[in-house]
């Protein structure tokens, strides 16, 4: 009956072309769209058209930001010789939430993966080289947070080996079982970083 | 983070106001937005303008319209002489998927909750009644088609009552035990209307 109503049929079609949202959910969000106020639906359509205007990246970490510095980096009570290496912005949100460290971020936008086209010009990691090479920033040591993927650790390896050369304290986040988690459930990668990472205990 | 990026945190506001999006979800599709690009996000927000813009009720049946009568009513080939009522544009469209009904349609906008506040005026029912008393309708079967719930079939009967005086058949349309279902994971009234639509074998 959509083709009846090309309006209705293009807000579908725009609500299906966002991550994990499938024609039945698509629909159910349009016909909500139309349920707004007038008022309301322009402040959605204005959301989206402000957002994509004000929202850039961070000169300094590439975190998303609507200044020149995004907020961690122009927050002056940061630990500024800490640099935590992450592949986007969502994985920095998840460690902020921890509120356990309070050093800066460099946000890489990716991580390598020749397969796809991704090399290493096409991630920030150039500059990250230049924030530790940069006597000014103090950095004293970079923890790479890429995911336990074969990609995440392929990009650590390759920063590690870059920054070799610049006198810093290099580290990767500690993976193993997580808090909770059942052996049971826990997969043969898992456990082989639980074993590979084990710690005497004292 | 976000308390940095009011534009980043006023877009995932209006995704969460949508139907089932969850905080979780909602940042993801933003995300997804900040990603398109400059002509694919304005896109998306003319969508949201145009759909609120151009979409309106059929002024016969009260199904979405983007011209004065909706595709249905202003469709020659339909079966005038039936009509078939249902709760929502969403019931309309799963019926018309089935493509065995040809007739018109009726939409409420909704089922009588006094509870709610949602009394016969609130509903389009006297437009239904209209239609139903024009002789140059010559309407011959209203079809009842709201939901098997206490509002549903609340509304059906108070219809059913409405319409009684004019020389229609009213009809509601049959339920029971989904087809392809198991008799084990039918619920209690499921069981209970089939029971009482049982039909004889021939």
């Amino acid at each position: 009956m959509e083709e009846n109503l090309p309006s209705l049929e293009n807000l579908i079609d725009k609500f299906q072309s966002l991550p994990g949202i499938g024609r039945k959910t698509a629909q159910r969000l349009a016909f909500r769209v139309l349920d707004f106020s007038d008022e309301k639906a322009y402040a959605f359509a204005d959301a989206v058209i402000q957002a994509k205007r004000n929202i850039r990246e961070c000169s300094c970490c590439f975190n998303l930001s609507e200044n020149e510095l995004c907020g961690i980096c122009s927050d002056k009570n940061r630990d500024r010789e800490y640099i935590c290496v992450v592949e986007d912005v969502k994985s920095l949100i998840s460690l902020e939430k921890v509120r356990e460290y309070h050093g800066l971020y460099h946000v890489l936008h990716g991580v390598l993966s020749p397969r796809d086209g991704i090399t290493p010009d096409k991630l920030h990691i150039r500059e990250l080289v230049y924030r530790v090479q940069d006597p000014d920033n103090k950095v004293e040591e970079v923890i790479i947070a890429t995911s336990p993927t074969v990609e995440g650790d392929t990009t650590a390896l390759y920063i590690s080996k870059l920054l070799k050369p610049y006198n810093v304290k290099i580290t990767r986040l500690a993976y193993g079982i997580p808090v909770g988690g059942d052996l049971e459930f826990a997969d043969e990668g898992t456990l082989f970083r639980a074993f590979k990472g084990r710690t005497e205990l004292e």
